[in-house]
């Protein structure tokens, strides 16, 4: 096996209590990615189409972490790298994630797999620096192993794969403003009121037990941000009408996705996510914003070939 | 039946990264209590062995929880109290949450049950908020529900069961030092930096999962606390000498019991759990500090009669 395609998804980060640790991967969007064993030396960015990225390997998500991983493992041979980018990148779902989860789940596959999934996160973290200034990996961890993921901690890096319900569906909206990733991180206070960090735990530890037990009210009742959804919330236009429209319509509770300006939604049955997705236009409809709207069941499976 | 004899249990509160919201409940430590339903209506405290506590209703723990149901069930008889306190007041593993779940235990059984555990636990928090001088259920809720609670909301009450593997232990040592709880209390800053909070709820995330898949190694490295124990462990002499020695010994991690001075540890097998509670002698014995131990198996099943 020579040349490999694969599907690599796009994620939610964050999930309202979980910030900076829990994300979930979606089924339905995503991009796909050609890997190609080439006899010459190197990492080459052969093709880029959907969107504007760059060829240099340096400069492009996937090649840097491609050569992460082409530096440790040291093979004989070469990589070209084409990307059908679906996932429109600063979209607050995961689109640098899904190119640097792809680029070295690709080579592993070709090379017969010398590196398991938290090995090729850590090389995939390379090439997510590039593009969000920092090492995190709430949204690599979710591409690459599927499901929710908890990132319990980066050095060393643990990820642990958390369970959760089948009939669980996210709707996301993506209203196309641009919010920096650097305004995002600055608009976070330093320090937190210790009250609120202790209802951001409970919420947590109750959102963890209840996908463990299936328990989708107690999903809805712990899907609570009281740390970072009052400031990042007023970078979104119209974010609080969504979040309550969406909660008319019977979702289970609602979100920023990763920094924005994403919003997510998570619902039981595909019925309920559809009026939920149907919540979300009606608000952005009344404005001059665009948008697009994602309807999707959690994928478990995470990035794969295909 | 006029007359319940009960078993009301100690338990450790905070459990490292889950400070104010998660409780174990202990197997062989706790107070007795007889409850006795008679003709004269009100509640009366008729014995008090093993430590001295007030005999008038509203100045003691299980007094002022007992009248709380009392006041809400108007039941058309009167109840007598027995208390064979076993448990220290103010050792920190829940001495008066012992008293407060116990009464209206009690008095639900001889009043045929018209409560749930939430229920009772609610009445409880009024007694239990006598001794702390605020409320909170973290000793009351794995007191009533026995294993690990977790109280997600005070308000409304909301606790959760989380399992727990057979096969875990605690080793509780009780240096006889006083730590008054305001003081306690008072040395806790009234914020955090949002990354050690970030840390914490990893943390505690990670153990209601390991808690959840019996992970003993995950629980282990789940039992860090990055924002309690760095102020409240210079209340206690010798705290880290003793976590650094049981951890030596095997413990899957150590902290401190509700407010202290207690400090708890938790153990794979009971043959670990007395290896600890032997490190923990070794510290101690080289003081002028008295100290208690205790090795108990997680108790499931909570409060009982006998």
């Amino acid at each position: 096996m020579n040349e490999i395609k694969i599907f690599s998804p796009a994620t939610v980060a964050n999930v309202a209590c979980g910030f900076d640790v829990l994300g979930f991967c979606l089924d339905s969007v995503g991009d796909e990615m050609l890997i190609r064993k080439i006899d010459k030396k190197g990492i080459f960015i052969t093709k880029v189409e959907g969107f504007d990225l760059p060829y240099e390997t340096e400069l492009n998500v996937a090649g840097v972490s491609a050569l992460a991983m082409y530096e440790a493992a040291k093979p004989d041979c070469g990589f070209e790298i084409e990307i059908y980018k679906k996932i429109k990148p600063g979209s607050g779902i995961g689109s640098s994630a899904a190119s640097a989860v792809g680029s070295v789940f690709g080579m592993n596959e070709l090379l017969g797999r010398p590196y398991n999934k938290t090995q090729l996160t850590e090389f995939a973290i390379k090439g997510e620096a590039l593009a969000s200034k920092c090492e995190h990996a709430d949204n690599l961890a979710p591409a690459m192993f599927g499901g929710f993921t908890l990132v319990k901690s980066m050095s060393p890096l643990e990820i642990l794969e958390i369970p959760s319900p089948d009939d669980l569906y996210a709707t996301i909206i993506h209203p196309q403003i641009e919010i920096k990733t650097s305004e995002a991180r600055a608009i976070l206070p330093k320090e937190v009121a210790l009250q609120n960090a202790i209802t951001q735990w409970a919420n947590f530890g109750s959102l963890i037990h209840a996908l463990h037990t299936s328990d989708f009210e107690l999903i809805q009742r712990s899907l609570n941000d009281v740390i970072v959804e009052p400031f990042r919330s007023q970078l979104i236009p119209h974010y609080h009408d969504v979040k309550n429209e969406v909660l008319k319509a019977g979702a289970l509770g609602a979100g920023i996705s990763g920094s924005g300006p994403s919003i997510f939604s998570l619902s039981k049955g595909l019925k309920t996510a559809m009026n939920v997705a149907d919540a979300m236009k009606n608000v952005y409809a009344k404005t001059h914003i665009d948008f697009d709207i994602h309807i999707t069941k959690i994928n478990t499976e995470g990035i794969k070939i295909l």
